[in-house]
């Protein structure tokens, strides 16, 4: 697997990948987060607020790992999204993970939305795209664990570290209601994969 | 945020903006309209008529907008679009406006079409997109105001400047029926993201 | 309006057309028909069995316009397509007409299917869109002509010439059964911005 | 008709292919393989788990077409692809084809679960876009065949085996439930026109 996008500077590879999104409809109107692991205390992160079609260095923020929430800026000229908690918390609980990326898609959105009001997790497609997930069963049965929209974003993140802390996921993926998927990977272009699955199998979803 | 659109020459970046939309099949047939504050008594506008694809600085007119009923060409050479009232009517309605964008897709068409034949306006989903439009809540009721599409323009740009001048909108944006979505921003970035969130929003509803 | 397309060899413009066309998934796997009007007596049509996303200028023949029933290709290298046969009943009929573009989408092969057995045409939808065909009212009812699909072409460029003959539509435009539309114009480029509306409106028709 | 893919050097035209595919969404996350016949003994493919909008030269693995059951791997370096079997059997049956395509779309997935769960084939709508498969009928009528996903892949590739040799198909084509189709052409462009073709005809059906 050439991974080109691990080759390059992180705020590079995220913008490449950040342009490429963009043009797909998965990150309007600035919306969405991409990250990447600088090292054991700390990730880059876009900034709030940049239009993801073009962004460029000033428009990330390196973030400290310690304090998911209290999260503390080391590059302190852009503003900080509050949703880096979310990423923040995915380098917490699992060591191996060097990327997080976030998107919102319509079919995302439909899909969370329209699962019972009480539904935990959603039952993903037993399609053969799911082997992208490294899911190999004759008749698979994965579910995507599915969370509350809160407002407060760091509320987010504890529940979600509460629940994978409890239980790690079999799918490195999680569906917010309303707000689209966080997806993982141990490399970037892992991760960039493992978005494009997980659209997949929401998109399939959404048309069933 | 890296205002590039705003950095750019107003013709020029509304042409490049227009490649942009038409390439996603959001300005078919010439349909749709462009344009950038040029000083307090005058805006940029494209001209009727032309491929938005491929628009050129002979494709636009500058307009005073001094009076919105009986619109008056300043660069008088290309052929003023009847939308170019609804435009004037915006900038005059709101000081801090420098840019407003028309687009026609499918889905707006739609949604505004399968509307109750007596609604005003519309209920846009309370999902996280909303905050692309500077809604923070945790159960966002927000409206997009909805006017009818009639023959002659500048009866639709009076119907607008009366309802707003009564109650300016809370979404910087207005839906027409059978016509499309018309969008404003302080920045020509910041209208151009907006776009992509209403029409993320009412795509959304479109496949609800 | 830039003619730019109307400014290139015609066999140049055609070729960025199909490109263009084909990369938007209307011109898949070779189908489709594009030609422009060389003289009173020929045309230059895309010859039958060539990928559209790249064509050359081997890919064309010069057909004469004199007998559609029975066509005399100027150029004789490339092979003919049956469906020149329409092409030259459209530059037949309309003496001001200089090109014509035939497509085949999804959407507008639904919608010619689901249009009753017995129907010879398809009511638009009357929205904004419209304007896009010239059509400029406050309730318009347009209707878009509808033919069978017959194994023999000559057969559909007969009936088309002789329903046209008795009565000229009042769109420049006329649908195939399963096989999508044939749409003219005075140029390339109004022929191009035509087709876009046309299958905007199918597209809307489809989704409704 | 131009054969600009088999001019290419044959990694070099899949990977161009590739590309192409994987923009328009039909090879998400790694999804699908393709392979192009390198001489009457073995055959080039993609290898495992490699991102196709991003191939180059060490993601092939040339094959031995010799024993489908137990693939040998000329060039050993690169990953070995399960479905390389099926593959290797298009090219054991079907002497005159030089190229194999297998992609993943939701619409192929969609109408292959749709199906009845004890068909064998799916019958394609009699449009005419299925001229694009050599199809020339008033009416015509004719079945894609459907096979069941096994873990094995190599079981998938002796039920094809086993099927074809008794009764050719019609369409050069064949589905996986859950999986996407597998298309096969006598050259890379023929091949790719008419993986264009079957997409366009399962995603009519999905819509239908």
């Amino acid at each position: 697997m050439p991974d080109i996008f691990d080759a390059l500077e992180p705020r590079a590879a995220l913008s490449a990948i950040a342009r490429d999104f963009h043009a797909r409809g998965w990150m309007m109107g600035t919306s969405g987060n991409l990250s990447v692991r600088h090292d054991a205390d700390s990730f880059w992160i876009t900034a709030s607020g940049c239009p993801k079609g073009r962004l460029n260095d000033g428009d990330f923020v390196r973030v400290a790992s310690a304090d998911c929430a209290e999260l503390e800026r080391i590059d302190p000229q852009a503003k900080l999204s509050a949703e880096s908690s979310i990423h923040c918390v995915v380098y917490q609980l699992f060591a191996a993970v060097r990327a997080c990326l976030h998107v919102h898609t319509v079919d995302a959105t439909r899909v969370s939305l329209r699962a019972s009001a009480t539904a935990t997790s959603l039952a993903l497609p037993p399609i053969e795209m799911l082997k992208g997930l490294d899911i190999r069963e004759q008749h698979p049965q994965v579910e995507l664990a599915l969370f509350e929209n809160l407002l407060e974003v760091p509320r987010i993140a504890a529940a979600i570290r509460q629940r994978f802390d409890a239980q790690p996921p079999r799918v490195p993926a999680l569906l917010i209601r309303g707000h689209g998927v966080t997806v993982w990977g141990e490399t970037l272009q892992q991760a960039y994969n493992r978005v494009e699955v997980v659209e997949f199998l929401l998109s399939y979803l959404a048309r069933t």
